[in-house]
């Protein structure tokens, strides 16, 4: 590393000259490709938009001007620039530095992020700061063609445009999310860059800031091309804003020339360029959906280390073949994601039935809205959210769905704890904000085959509402070549008969609490042990029977102990006025950073090992 | 009524010709406005929305086709043409109609609306479910220009324009919500309606049909004109959809004739009318604002009834004087509201300080992180949203707020039970979607004075990100002539000592428990009675008190008891493992229809009167 070596903030940037950049750029994705190939991150997005961060540094006088990076996902360049490039080593790692922008960790991260479309809200409100104490900051957003389908990012252009604040929005066009993107607005924005010549957006950044006259002239021009009906940003243009573009954003030259410029003109303004995602790697730029998160891999070669950890399949697989399998044989159900085919594995069903499953862009709000349109046509819609996602259609579940009784399942991908992607992606506060919703069914299969068969036990007419969780990751191994059984709504499975200690868990963690029981009864206790499966309706007589043989529950859940399963047994006891003592394992009421899963689990204390512990501990003190 | 009343279903509607139906619109109105004279309604909407409805009824062929209704306030003259003539008087009364279309009240009622810009994307469910299962039904979203700033409309319309189905969104546009719309979408439409003249409209549609030839040399003649730049309909032609207008929507006969016209044409399509809020009514007409929902009034004279039921303030004022009083001497205080000015008092700070409150627009999320961008600018920002909304921004306060911990206050107006709006605008999730929420303070004042104590004290670094919750309607009548007090967070107020029975209650229900509690102890018992101030922190020290002192707590709440009050303190009595029985009075596990609030809360059981039951049978079984 000639220059990045020497670059511990933005400020040595700016000694570089234009060429010396162009190195610099590919220093920074050497680096890039060396640490994720060892350690995996979101390489992708993060090669595509090295410019961008260069460029944004090396123009404006961050940490005072601030830059809001949309998701985050590709800001690792930007991270590299302002201080973590050594410990870039540790990015995603468990005390190491976050996968996303992250105020706490550092002055340049004017926002923390990691959800989609949140950067020009964020950014407006940072703008309006700084005329209301007349600071001067400069503001720069930076968002995805794909974040920009998400209705927040259309409310914080339509309130920015309306308040001519000092604000750039910097439009970056991949066409490629997770998956390829999709959208009228999507296709809109192919159909302005290609009907476009890059060259033309100099001319219209000079004629903007040198002679409003020459500008619309260039304009009337434009208008009488066969193009005008896509004129280059009629969208952002109604919406208030100044649009320059379509330039190419991975031209380093091109950027810091345009940012220069654009930088000296009030108002607000969207800059809209064309990015490669995964540039300057070859396996990267050839198989985007793959390299967005790749996993280790060889540098060299480009091979992806194969993960050897397991040989049981992952829930999102379970999902995607057994919703494939049921859609088959009843025409009812529909399959919905809100940009996540291959997140959610969806996409086993969009190939095989591809009228009947949907693809709706990143826009959770409109996935459950849109399915609750389609339950009301008499479909049957399995709607399927990661679980920290859905925080963003609660409203569309609550007002759309429940208050309406209109049936549609649920589906809540990474439930729980999710790893590496930290407090942002962890899926712990569902079960808690679902649990409050009159008239839902909430179910968390245990392992893989549950999973399966609860899918299938939804469509009878026992269920209506249903929420389905599960996590991320494989399953334990279940056998899955059996026939389809029916769970009732709200039965528990009692998994060991005993006395004295009883164990309610739900979701994947009741194998973990069964080891550990297993272990404690070698001790010589006789811990009883629940499957909830359910959260709602609580299986009454499962707790009865427990609460009849034990003076200690203790409560098993993924999810954090306010308002989940512990609360709602704790409630059970409370409403019965007995005397017992609960202890509720789970996330505990904070957020919880980056790491493995298993490190997780056992930094809030319900893995194993935690569990067998706690037994240990009221045997002994019982 | 010559014709209305013979009209009990749209089937009756269609015997009538162009004129008789002009008659129609005025017996609509004239039934409107005579029955919300006596019975109050949203009247200003509804009136100019008369001939929309009339002209789709007659038109299509419900309720096979579907018409969606965006927010429903102007529904009125839907209602009363299927079937709900009559029963309109029981407009929004206990038992009677909803004030919003409803699937279980009507067959014609195809979608359930109360809040915002769900319309465009349940339509889209209902016509991919028409495609699916080739019924041939037509589909139609009708939506407010207010309501299509909310981000959900905007995530509909992109994705129904990439999925090229057969769906028509009229675009109701009369300039004002509850207040005066804003936003850069809200000045485009105004620059499109106001540079087009109404009749070519007609020519578009009729080349659409016919000729596309046709239609796109007039689209070549109008690039041409000064308009181009706000060309007719780009926003929506970006995002795939042909678009139409504008049309003068008070206009019966060109109504019925472009919908004629529309319906025939395949794909995506936007009709853009412009109408008049209030329209017909003069009184109405004149001032847009009051008579959204002016209550009663006389017809006659347009006079509106004096309401005489309390001298005390409504909390929306104390909050927006307090604000405003606190913003005077606190320079980093901004204010923020989502297009309720009005709603929220926050008017009273725009007028006095316009450069430091904003309404945003209908845009909770964007209100939420536009919040979060100023709290990490430094300034302190009270984010008022109605508590049913904050639903609808509920990943925002987790992801943009709480995980970031920026210091935003959240005030939450119409927490609780509502009255009339029924189930779609009850505030009473609330309390339990928060709670699960780590590193925020929730409180709910008993009373105005203690509103405005909390609102003050906020500014203390003792607190951090802090929900304040307060009601719909008056205050107690508490002299609000004081010196600002300093409430420490988690601070419990004991109100009354005792022994054997507690009620722990908060927000202003605290009222009426001590009202009950007065009468139980006449009648012998010693009950003891904390306002908790606080949901979140718990006051441990208060509870440990009611414990010791007594066997039995009752918990009151304007809220559900899933989750809320009544929940934390069952985990707090399960936690030690004490024998105490928790009576939790509040809004039970399933959604409450319309009617006043005194109502509501008797059928839930928390007014005084169930309270004081309560109390009465512990006492007599204990």
């Amino acid at each position: 590393m000639k220059y990045l070596s020497q670059i511990d903030s933005p400020k040595d940037l700016k000694k570089y000259n234009i060429q010396q950049l162009e190195t610099i750029c590919s220093e920074i994705r050497e680096h890039i490709v060396s640490c994720c190939s060892q350690n995996p991150g979101h390489i992708g997005a993060s090669l595509g938009a090295v410019e961008i961060a260069v460029a944004l540094h090396y123009v404006y006088n961050t940490p005072s001007d601030k830059i809001v990076w949309d998701v985050g996902h590709q800001a690792y360049a930007h991270k590299i620039l302002t201080g973590r490039r050594d410990s870039f080593v540790n990015n995603r790692k468990y005390k190491g530095i976050s996968g996303f922008p992250k105020i706490s960790e550092s002055e340049y991260d004017s926002f923390g992020v990691g959800h989609s479309s949140t950067s020009i809200s964020a950014a407006l409100g940072m703008a309006v700061s700084a005329r209301i104490n007349r600071t001067g900051e400069k503001v720069v957003a930076v968002i995805g063609d794909g974040a920009l389908t998400g209705g927040l990012a259309f409310e914080g252009l339509n309130n920015a445009g309306a308040m001519h604040s000092d604000i750039l929005v910097i439009v970056n066009d991949n066409q490629i999310s997770i998956d390829p993107n999709v959208g009228a607005l999507h296709n809109y924005l192919i159909k302005v860059s290609t009907s476009n010549f890059y060259n033309k957006a100099k001319n219209r950044v000079w004629s903007a800031i040198g002679a409003n006259r020459i500008r619309s002239l260039i304009q009337k021009f434009m208008f009488s091309t066969k193009a005008a009906i896509f004129k280059n940003g009629s969208f952002f243009e109604s919406l208030g804003f100044r649009y320059f573009g379509t330039i190419d954003g991975n031209d380093i030259e091109q950027m810091v020339e345009t940012l220069n410029n654009i930088s000296r003109i009030p108002g607000p303004k969207v800059l809209h360029v064309r990015t490669l995602k995964g540039k300057g790697y070859a396996p990267a730029e050839e198989n985007q959906v793959i390299w967005h998160a790749p996993g280790t891999f060889d540098k060299i070669t480009g091979k992806r280390t194969q993960s050897s950890s397991s040989s049981a399949p992952r829930y999102q697989d379970v999902f995607g073949q057994t919703i494939t399998e049921l859609a088959k044989s009843n025409p009812l159900i529909v399959g919905v994601t809100p940009a996540m085919p291959s997140g959610s594995s969806l996409n086993i069903m969009m190939e095989a039935i591809p009228e009947r499953s949907f693809d709706v862009g990143i826009a959770e709000q409109h996935a459950v809205t849109f399915s609750a349109g389609l339950a009301a046509s008499g479909m049957l819609p399995y709607c399927n959210i990661y679980s920290s996602f859905m925080q963003r259609a609660y409203d569309n579940v609550i007002h759309d769905v429940a208050v309406q009784n209109l049936k549609v399942i649920f589906c809540l991908d990474r439930g729980g704890l999710v790893g590496e992607d930290g407090a942002t992606h962890h899926g712990v506060f569902d079960l808690a904000y679902m649990r409050c919703i009159p008239a839902i069914t909430i179910s968390a299969p245990a392992n893989e085959t549950e999973l399966r068969n609860m899918l299938y036990s939804v469509q009878s007419n026992q269920y209506g509402i249903t929420v389905i969780r599960y996590p991320r990751g494989t399953g334990i191994g279940t056998n899955l070549d059996q026939p389809y059984e029916l769970i009732p709504p709200g039965k528990a499975q009692l998994m060991r008969e005993g006395k004295g200690i009883a164990i309610i868990a739900i979701g994947p963690v009741v194998n973990d609490a069964l080891k550990a029981a297993e272990r404690a009864n070698k001790d010589g206790a006789d811990v009883l042990i629940y499957n909830m499966r359910f959260l709602k309706p609580l299986d009454r007589e499962a707790l009865d029977h427990a609460i009849v043989k034990c003076h200690t529950i203790i409560t098993v859940e993924d999810g954090t102990v306010v308002g989940g399963l512990g609360t709602a047994v704790s409630e059970y006891i409370a409403d019965a006025g007995l005397e017992r003592r609960i202890i509720r394992l789970g996330v505990p009421d904070n957020f919880v950073e980056q790491g493995t899963v298993p490190e997780l689990k056992r930094e809030c204390g319900f893995d194993e090992e935690s569990i067998y512990t706690t037994i240990k501990n009221v045997s002994q003190t019982s």
